[in-house]
């Protein structure tokens, strides 16, 4: 079995030929000669399996977005990031499997919840880099959302620093400036602002 | 020498003990063990070192945005995306290669070139999955583009099947419908509709 799924695209090629070369609790490395249109003999690549994971776009009553601040060792910085994470399974996740997943995230990274009444809207997904790597990202939108009684309960391994809400207006300041640079809150975002322009289209 | 090296950041934290676990052509897996402000002990790490690459958001003298159409093996598709490319060097690239490479990249894939008179504007970068690789997308916007006299010299080992232009209104329904899913592109849309909202940011 796969380390991960992929989405279901409309015309999808066939499994490659694949060995692998390395693995990790967090991700495993093959060689595959897939077969695409227009290399119908197979070309090789090589690939980095990962999970699929979902980013979390939160909103309060008053329209703020929640923020968490985490270190990143790859890239030996801290970020502020919408809240995120891995689907705990492998292979494709079922659309519940995604909304739980973003909704624990949510509440772990930041102490947050759906407020009763509120909605959890799918904005599909993204890949974080297609050019090497099968990751998939699954956008969810939540609105309204408030503190949970718990507040905050972070994995083992992560390093939140801080929490914090910003109004949507300080949020694109944030992002015009560059002080928000993950892919996943940039690709929520993007989704965002051009649902604003297109309300009709998901 | 590290495979990449990453922008300084207003605080860095000191490079880290590391062992190589896997190398290839395009990337270099890595265990390290990272001292962090709330780690000062050292966490250990699995990171997926890439080279540093560019995106570059092209507009024509009528607005139009240029897409391609790119195979991707690893997620077995193909999708519309953005001209982008990774930097030939590896190391902290300085602002004349990012440029260099931006323009190289949009001329090879798309066959459009910068206008006469035309600029050429970093948005800043982007890390496409900083959880575990390293890996930093530079942005950029170019305008007003127009079509190159040698038209598109596609590098060794890609497949573009197709190239277009896109205005602006087309290119956020695209978004908003989920039809554009890479990163890079959802990246660098992100960071100019900030920046439309805040002129005066960068």
């Amino acid at each position: 079995m796969p380390f991960s799924e992929l989405p279901p695209g409309p015309d999808p090629w066939p499994a490659p030929e694949s060995r692998p070369l390395f693995t990790s609790a967090h991700l495993e490395v093959t060689q595959v000669c897939q077969r695409t249109p227009t290399r119908p003999q197979g070309a090789e690549w090589t690939v980095v399996h990962r999970k699929n994971a979902c980013v979390i776009a939160a909103r309060t009553h008053g329209g703020e977005f929640i923020v968490v601040r985490q270190e990143r060792i790859p890239i030996r910085a801290a970020l502020w990031e919408f809240p995120a994470g891995q689907v705990d399974e492998s292979g494709l996740p079922t659309e519940a499997l995604l909304r739980e997943t973003a909704l624990r995230e949510l509440q772990e990274e930041s102490g947050y919840r759906l407020a009763p009444g509120g909605e959890l809207l799918p904005l599909g997904h993204f890949f974080s880099s297609p050019g090497f790597s099968d990751e998939c990202i699954h956008l969810f939108l939540a609105q309204p959302v408030e503190p949970a009684p718990a507040g905050a309960t972070p994995a083992e391994g992560e390093a939140i620093t801080a929490c914090r809400t910003l109004p949507a207006q300080e949020l694109a300041g944030w992002i015009a400036r560059g002080d928000i640079r993950d892919a996943n809150t940039l690709a929520a975002y993007a989704r965002l602002c051009a649902l604003e322009q297109n309300p009709a289209a998901p």
